[in-house]
């Protein structure tokens, strides 16, 4: 099963100090200070998703179906990754079964019995909801969306707001054509690295590539290697609080979005909730007062603008 | 497996074109006016949980440890809604296995091979996680916290805002003596009742029981029995909208939290964001418009009593 990666006990304990809770399971609860960064830094992102580009925002269930997602062959690339929910046989001799017991064994596993049929996979990436919504539509228009998901994704370790089972993604998604989703992601970088500095973070853009199930076999990997389409902002030189991605027409062929007659292009501005979070306190300690507000800072930008950005 | 209760189409209609997306698996997506409600919705009764009770307000996880729920006998109790979250186990030949396919059945379901043991259940109401934090406190003082979360239960049959797989579930919750705990659900019933009134949404409140597995065998029903602990506000004669529950010293003797060195109460306040979606729409028809604004309205209240509410 997965560890736990060692964070420095005093920087748990800051991190505590300012309102983490730490589950072995590889996930966050958050109160106090970090929540209300973690909110402002919401925000921050949606107002860039409004001022930006008026793009409309939707909120998607935790899970999604299969099927959906092996449109895109999501099961064969990530299948490690990948988090089920699942359910007891509803019959009351299975049910009995399992409250007979054990339920949880001594390690904390539950002893469960006999599975219902299930068709769902947790949401591994907060886009996805949205080309699943918008499947079959036929666009006059550039269609600009956000969204943000609890995702899970299953890793070898798991390291507080750094690394975890199940944490917070807010997404920026332009479907179009090829010049629009690119226009996109580099109106939307040189958005974000304006933001960056006003809030005092350093950042690399650097390429990076999907973490596949045996890479060479997939030839999403093999694209992405000969053309790069994933770009990661990385702070501290090995945490990526955020990403620009060029799909191609990857989403729009396999669910049937069309851009004046052509099969739509889709890009996406992803960006990690809790990573923001780590960076703000690796850079400015556990005094809030002394944080930045991303928030205020995303607001005097638009302003400053006069609300021309679009 | 679960079956889908028909809505009648027209109002199914009526829901789509205020910004419903309802998926067979019963879950819902929002955007739109729907969307701007159920976060106008959200905002007030965060308000009503500052401005009554000074909450603090936390976010948890998806999950929890099924090791924790156990204390409070959760899963002996309601294993027939629990939703687990579980992953493939990791070494290659099995999953190798998995993506050999057919990874998805022609029904939908997935073709799951071995799984990882799991330690999580999908939250089945958000409140759970407030005890679990607050374990082992010594209170010298009531303590007042919020939370909202995405709540998983399985049910024999789904129908769009009414009764879904998975839902938004806000909470507010009171930790302190029987008597702190009877007052803030007073006072919570009462102030809720205004907020309604406002709103002009009519309710009964009822006496209700948790929907238990084998109930006659379980010394928690029998006790909903005999002390009448949960009151539903009843919209429309049949949909529960939020509840008010006392819960005697159930958590704070399962999680060691005592109030003056014994054992603590605990009382919420839980409220369905979906389910009054339904009311308001089911009040006010498809018209945006002619809808209320429940943040503005709570709002209005608060300004009322010049704050003087605690």
């Amino acid at each position: 099963m997965t560890s736990l990666r060692e964070m420095a006990p005093d920087r748990l304990a800051e991190l505590r100090r300012v309102g983490l809770s730490w589950r072995s399971s590889g996930q966050a609860s958050l109160h106090g200070p970090l929540l209300r960064l973690a909110e402002s830094l919401d925000r921050a992102f949606r107002l860039l998703a409004t001022a930006g580009w008026d793009a409309e925002e939707e909120r998607h269930p935790a899970s999604l179906p299969a099927e959906l997602l092996q449109r895109v062959h999501y099961l064969h690339s990530f299948p490690h990754q990948a988090t089920f929910p699942v359910r007891l046989q509803p019959d009351e001799a299975n049910l009995d079964e399992f409250r007979r017991g054990p339920v949880v064994d001594p390690d904390g596993h539950l002893v469960l019995t006999q599975l219902a049929p299930t068709r769902d996979v947790l949401t591994p990436a907060a886009c996805h909801h949205l080309y699943a919504q918008h499947e079959s539509s036929a666009l006059d228009a550039p269609l600009y969306l956000t969204t943000r998901n609890t995702c899970f994704r299953n890793e070898p370790y798991y390291e507080p707001l750094r690394r975890q089972w199940s944490f917070t993604m807010r997404e920026i998604v332009c479907l179009g054509s090829r010049s629009e989703a690119i226009g996109f992601l580099d109106r939307g970088r040189s958005t974000v690295d304006t933001l960056l500095k006003h809030l005092g973070l350093d950042v690399d853009w650097c390429v990076a590539t999907d973490p596949f199930f045996r890479p060479l076999e997939s030839p999403q990997y093999l694209m992405q290697r000969l053309e790069p389409t994933k770009h990661e902002a990385v702070y501290g030189g090995d945490l990526a609080i955020g990403s620009a991605n060029l799909h191609h027409e990857h989403f729009g062929e396999n669910y049937s979005i069309s851009r004046a007659g052509e099969p739509a292009h889709s890009a996406c501005l992803a960006f990690g909730i809790e990573r923001w979070l780590f960076a703000v306190v690796d850079r400015y300690g556990v005094q809030p007062e002394s944080w930045p507000d991303p928030a205020s800072t995303m607001q005097q930008m638009v302003s400053a603008t006069g609300g021309q950005w679009r």
